[in-house]
Parts: C-alpha cells; structure tokens; sequence
C-alpha cells in the first residue's frame, strides 16, 4: 500500500465530500452526536449521511446506503458496530471511498479476537485500496474545511498547529483547552489503534501541509520508530516538530499498553531518538500547547541574550531567576538603552537587567521601554511581565471623569480600559516582533474577557499571554534552543 | 519594641477604626483609590479619611486632622510623601493609632538618604509605641473585616490561606489571580521594606491566627532568617508553611538587591533551612497557589499508595507516568476492588491501576468507581481526571429531548447539563474527602462559567481542579510528603 497513504490523509483532511455510515436519529447514539458535530461547525464540503433504515438530522434525511448517493464520496466515517465494520469495505470502495475513519472500539485495543478481527479488517480494506484511520478514534478536525469530524463536543480554533494524537480524550480535551486559550489548529487526527495509517503518515503530510508551521505529537508508542526518525531528520529543520512522550514509567507503559496496544518503550530511547530528529520534547502537557503554539506565533531567536522588563520588582525576581536557570543570558544593559530608560522611568527604576518599572502608572512608558529593549541588538530575546492586564488598571483618571466617580461605572471603565490599553500594548508586541524578528514572549494575569479569545480586536492568532514566568521562561527557553539547532544545521 | 509586636499585626488584620492619612479628592492618586477599594468590598469597620485640605469620597468628608476625628483609632494607611511621613507620626500616637502602614516608597529602596530617612522613621515610631508595616508597600487585606487596603483593584476572595509577600506587584497579582481560580485568603500583607515589623512577626502571628489554616510566603530574603528558623520548627507541625524563594540565581540576586534591598542568600543555604524547618518549597509561582490551596482544602494522606481514575486512556497514562516521577505508588488493584470495578465498567475497562473507564458516558458510574477506590483501605490517595467539565457533556439524551434537538438549544444544554453534573460530582469529592479523610485531586479542563468562582453551587472553598495532571501529580506528591514530614514527627 506505499504511495498512497499521502493521498489518503490528503482526502482525510481535504474532503469535498463525506459520509457517515451508520448515522442515527437516535440523539444520544455516536452516529447523531458527531454529523450534529460537523454541521454545527460549517463544514465547507458537502455531508451525506447513510442509514438503511432512513431517518434525518437537521433536514439532512439518510440515504440507505452509499450506492444510493450517487456521487464519489472521498471520506468515510463509520460508527457501526466493530462485528460488521468489515462488511461495508466493498461498498467504500465502490463509492470511491479513499480513507475511512473507524470510529468504533473493540478491535486489537480490548481482545485476541479484536486484534484478528482488526488485520482482516486491514486485508479487507487494502485490497479494496481503502486507507483506514483508527480504529478507537475519536474522529479528526480540518480548519480549512471547517470540518469537525469529533464524538465530543470541543470546537476547535483554526490555526497552524497540525496536532496527531495517540488518545482521544487526551487528545479533544487538548485541542479543546488550546482552543479556549487562543491557540488555533490547522487538523487534528485521534490516530486510534494505528492498524493502518500511522504516525509516521501523518507527520509525513503535515510537513508538506502549507496549512501547517508546526507539528504537535501525543506519542504512546510508534509503530515505526525509524521511519519517524528518518522522517523528523528531515522534517524539523524547516518545520518544528513537538513531541510529548507518554508511558515513560512502569505503572504509565502498563497503562499504555492496556490503553493503545503500544510498545511505551523506556524514556532514555526516546529521548534519544526525539534529540537526534531535531523533535521538541514538551516535559508536561500544558507545554505540549505552549510550545507548538509559540512557535507558531513567534519568531526564533538569534542567539540567548535576553532583556527582561516588568512593570514591578517581584516578577523580574522571580523572571530572572528563571531566565537564568533556563540557560538564557540576561546579560546587562549597554549604556545607551540604560541612558534612555532612565529619561522614561522615575529615578528609582532598576537601572539593569531586568528592567523594573517600579511600577509606574504610564502604558506609553510601558511600550517605549518595550520599544527601547527590543530594538537594541544586544538582545535575541524579550520577556515582558505585567503589562498586559495590569498596568491599565491604574490609570483611571479619564474614565474617572466620564464615569462621574460612581463606584460601579468605575469599576465597569476599568475593566474597559484595562482590555483597550492590553490589546493595544499586544498589537504593538506583535509589530515589534515582526518588524525586529525577535521573540517578545509576554505575561500577564488571566482576566475575564479579555483573556478571552471572544476579545476580538485581541491579536489572538499572533501573540500569547503566559500566567506565570516559569512558562515564559520556559518558551523562551525552547525558543532559543531551536535557533541553536537550526544554525547547527546551517539553516 | 519586643512583646507588643503580635499586638501590632493584630490591630493591623482586626482593625475597628481604621485612618487614610493623605485621602484625597483627586481621582488616581493613591489616597482616592485606596479608600475607594476598601468602600468597594464593605469594610466592616469604621473607615476615616484625613486631608487639613478637606473634599470627600463616596459621601465621607475629610477629618482635617486624626486628632479632629475624636475616636481611637486602632490602624493608620500613609500615603503622604516620603519626606512628611515621619511628621505624622506624634498625631498618630496621640490617636491611639498601634500600627501604620506606610504605602509611600522613596525609603531605602531607593538612596542611601531614604535609608536614612527610613531608620529615623523607624526610631521615631519606636519613641511612640507605633509599629510600622513597609514602607513601600501595596498594602493589606483581611477577609474577617472585609477589608481591601489595596493599591490595584485586586478582589480578594475569602478564606485560609494568609499570604506574605515581598513584593506587591507580585503579591497583589497572586492574589487577584488566586482569587479568580477560587482560592480563599484570610490575610494578605505586602512587607515592603520590612524597615519595622517583619516576615517573622507575620509567621508568628499567622500560627496564631484562628483565620489561617495554611501559610504563604513569597521571599527575596530574610531579615532574622534564625528567627524564622525557630518559628517554622514550632509552626510547621501544626500549620502548613509554603514558601516561594526567589532569587536564587545570579540576575535573580541582583534584582532582588535593587527591589527590596533584600540578600538573597544562596539556594543552598535557604533549601537547607526549609527543609528544617519543615517548611514547604513552591518551585513554581503556580506552585505556591496549588500548595497552599490543597493544604486548605484536603486530608493528609497516611501513606504513598495512590489510585488513578481517569475517563479516558491518554490522561490515564500521563499521571502514571508523573505519579511515579513524583515518588508516588501506584500499586495494583486488590482483587476485591478489581471486581466491584469490573461490575461498574465495559468489558475493555483497563483491569489495573490507573482505571481507564474507557470514555464510558454513564457519571454515575464514575462516582461509584471513585467511591470504590477512595473508600480501599489500600490506597492512601485518590487523583480522578477527566470527569468534571467533560463527561457529562456527553449524556445528551435527556436534554435533547427538551430542547427538541434544535442545534443552539442542544448546545445550551449541553452546557448546563456539564455545570451540574461536573457540580454534583465535586460535591460528593467534598464528602468522599471528609468522610474517609483522604485526599482526591482532581483534573479538570477549564469550561466557561463552570471554572468560575461565581458558579455559586460549585463547592469552590472545599475543591481545587487542576487543569492538567503534572499539577495534580505534584499537589499529591506535595500532600504524601507533608504526611511523612509529621509522622517523622510524631504528630
């Protein structure tokens, strides 16, 4: 079957047209939840929806089977029972059916006879030239077709990050969670048991993705670790690959293995085998998303010299406490970027690195010595604590004076005010960063509203606010190691 | 000055009277904003506003001098220059007035000639028998008051936790962001310069304090680290101390010299100490929220053996992995819970520890299993991923069928349904932890309105949900410690 399997996750993620075998009226049942799914979310092709024994969902009436269609459908999602998966094959194929999304659970994940009933399933399907995705999936998501192919209810955010994972719940509460944080997705595969189409597929076609500019990975185990390697050698010096290795300890590879049917493997080959493909390891799962979603948004540093500015002196503290151990270079301030925020702060400012703005009320203070930092050469890197979301607080004078000094309108122009001056501190982030080609990696507190994505004027595709220093510290961290590893590769 | 210093932070977390010295009419100066967020959140004591110049806020006229008020006032907030606080400080002992605190900076944190100005300061309030906290502070909250005498509009939410800090911004951002997460403060105070009263005169204070069931310190460096040492020793077999050092490294030390005029003192020195004293270490800023936090709101267990519930197989084998890491036991299933679970569950069910419940549909199934192995006498604690804010989302019969299956009234559904069930299962959590008197961390994605502390039927001031399992790993790992820490002590 090699040669096709490009195409086949090509039809996967780019489908003009797709049906569900096995939709149901029944609400409740996987074959209603997940086409209410897609159509909630506008999927861009076109749905047909197949039952033998009729039935409708949302004005879309069943057709009895795929013959019935009449048309050459290029993706199908099958919610009927494990017992008769293998039955429908032929009718796949004479629809001209390229890849098949298994949803159901029972195969080599729970028994013997699970696992034959799998490879028949395999053979079955090769022969008919039909790619098989899962089975135990909870489905996939393409942004650029507005396709929410999933069994729960997550609605993802389009993006750039291309995210295959070895766990459907893992995996959807993820893309969920990322979702809600402003981190956009461009597919998403729940790749299930892995009897056919692998990792190795997948990571294969999101490097040819010009949907996708970074790889995000929840791994169990690989089917075909050498091809990974060999493709990640490849692969990761044009585009970074992310990687969460699961199953490292006895209890976790136990669990694995009664979870996917996957070989954990011990951590050391892994880790090994992740630093010679150039992959990003994420240590925890809440890096799993900052890291893919950093380098997607931020550029990668020129080397590790990093200036820290902090609206107060407790975060730089703490920032460059963790700069430090993170392997960055805080290294001082030249004189002439000292010389000119000192005529931007009081006279007891810092008067290093980190730069500690004592405070002071002033956002356009707060940007000029962003403006000053980022601009000097002598910096490959900026972290930023504090501005957005704080500093606004502060400065109510104005809105004081339209409020009247009522204490509710007060408090109602604050908040106002705090997300106007945070969005337009983050829009200038973002210039800063493009125009200097420098990461700026910025923190602030989570805020109702405005620390959500629905915030529209917010540059949620272009920036990311971190809650604490120790993430910061960390994305910059990974950052620079990246441009290390580029230029050790002469890119 | 010895003696009268428990005296002084009493007055200063119980205040009947309390006076602004330096109100102000003008809006955004610091004597306006203060009082304004103390009126906001309903101090419970009487409030009096001092300005020779008079004006008013929120209706309360000016007193042109404390003298002019004619009461005894217990606590005096300073927000006049620098220069003119040592002025003051006759009319504050003739008002009675056992404490000030001093928000004005310009003191030794930032010349040689503030130094100084602040030792005179300090003999000069010492002469009168006031006791002062700062300066260079943001302030103070105490929740038995309802008072806020904060600088930034931080709303503290009510509860056990007393917090320290060396820092204000730092201080008041964790506060505000604790708040927000659903962590309670009985007493916060921003040390300042710490020119008078102390770290250790809080931590005494707090082991005290009826109010506070767990203590938080964030620390650039000690003034009487001896004296901590003997406090913490005497403390910590009662009371939960956790404490955030910060700079550690070279940058670190640095600014901390510039920012409170704090030796940092090396890691090693301070590690050495807090393991001495018991005392337990935050590595992260979150940290020192998720510690204090659990140490509030859950058992101590009485050993390692740690049982994992999680709905799904990919969380399942992530905290293995890092229970294991963090020195937890994941031991296996005795064979009378094998089979009670085995009842509850699909045939796949995973037959070991950590339980996959294999995304089965049914929460009151995953009550049962959580009540099956938190009420094991083998297992010492419990972490459960993956139920709240998801599981329900899935058991949709019910509400589609009042919703009629129109696609927004099914989302709306969905999402109350979510809320209640993810609310009924933390309440029986909360009853589990009571009963058996062992903890059951939790994991949760983050769902709009339902990780809000104003979700009012949610049981915030019993629960923390993490959102990821490294933090429920390590909160577990914190926990089990901090039972080894007093059984080596006998306690």
């Amino acid at each position: 079957m090699n040669g096709n399997h490009i195409d086949a996750v090509d039809a996967l993620f780019n489908p003009r047209r797709m049906a569900i075998v096995g939709a149901s009226a029944n609400l409740g049942k996987w074959g209603n939840i997940i086409p209410n799914n897609i159509l909630r979310d506008g999927y861009k092709g076109e749905l047909y929806l197949v039952n033998p024994r009729g039935g409708e969902i949302q004005g879309i009436s069943f057709h009895p089977s795929l013959a019935a269609i009449g048309k050459e459908i290029d993706l199908a999602m099958i919610t009927i029972p494990a017992e008769v998966v293998e039955e429908v094959i032929p009718d796949l194929a004479r629809a001209g059916v390229k890849v098949a999304i298994v949803i159901s659970g029972g195969f080599s994940e729970s028994s013997p006879e699970g696992r034959e009933m799998e490879e028949s399933l395999v053979k079955k399907a090769h022969d008919h030239g039909i790619r098989l995705v899962g089975p135990n999936t909870m489905g996939i998501t393409s942004a650029q077709w507005s396709l929410t192919a999933l069994m729960p209810p997550v609605r993802p955010r389009p993006g750039h990050v291309a995210f295959a994972a070895q766990s459907g719940n893992l995996g959807t509460q993820m893309l969920g969670w990322g979702s809600y944080r402003g981190i956009g997705f461009s597919r998403f595969v729940c790749i299930g048991n892995q009897c056919d189409l692998d990792f190795a597929d997948y990571l294969e076609y999101f490097a040819r993705d010009e949907q996708t500019r970074a790889i995000l990975l929840y791994v169990e185990g690989f089917k075909r670790p050498r091809r990974i390697l060999e493709l990640a050698e490849e692969i990761s010096t044009g585009k970074p690959i992310v990687i969460y290795k699961a199953g490292g300890t006895g209890a976790g590879s136990r669990a694995a293995a009664s979870h996917s049917a996957a070989m954990a493997g011990t951590r050391e080959i892994y880790q090994g085998m992740m630093r010679q493909g150039g992959m990003i390891q994420a240590e925890t799962t809440e890096e799993m998303l900052d890291f893919s979603d950093a380098l997607v948004k931020m550029p990668i540093p020129r080397g590790h010299r990093t200036a820290i500015l902090s609206w107060g002196g407790g975060w730089a503290v703490v920032a460059a406490d963790l700069c430090e151990r993170a392997g960055l270079d805080v290294v001082p301030l030249p004189p002439g970027v000292k010389e000119e925020l000192a005529s931007l702060l009081p006279s007891y400012w810092s008067k290093g690195n980190p730069v500690d703005m004592v405070g002071i009320l002033d956002l356009d203070a707060h940007t000029r010595c962003l403006e000053v930092l980022a601009g000097c050469p002598e910096y490959d890197a900026i972290v930023s604590l504090g501005t957005i979301n704080a500093a606004g607080a502060f400065q109510l004078r104005e809105q004081a004076k339209e409020s009247g000094g009522a204490d509710d309108k007060l408090d109602e122009a604050r908040h106002h005010y705090v997300k106007d001056r945070s969005t337009r501190f983050a829009q200038r982030v973002v210039e800063l960063m493009e125009d200097l080609g420098k990461p700026i990696v910025t923190v602030g507190m989570p805020q109702r509203d405005s620390d959500s994505p629905e915030a529209s004027e917010f540059p949620w595709d272009r920036i990311s606010i971190y809650t604490n220093p120790e993430r910061a510290a960390r994305v910059a961290a990974m950052l620079v190691e990246r441009g290390e590893y580029l230029r050790s590769r002469g890119v």
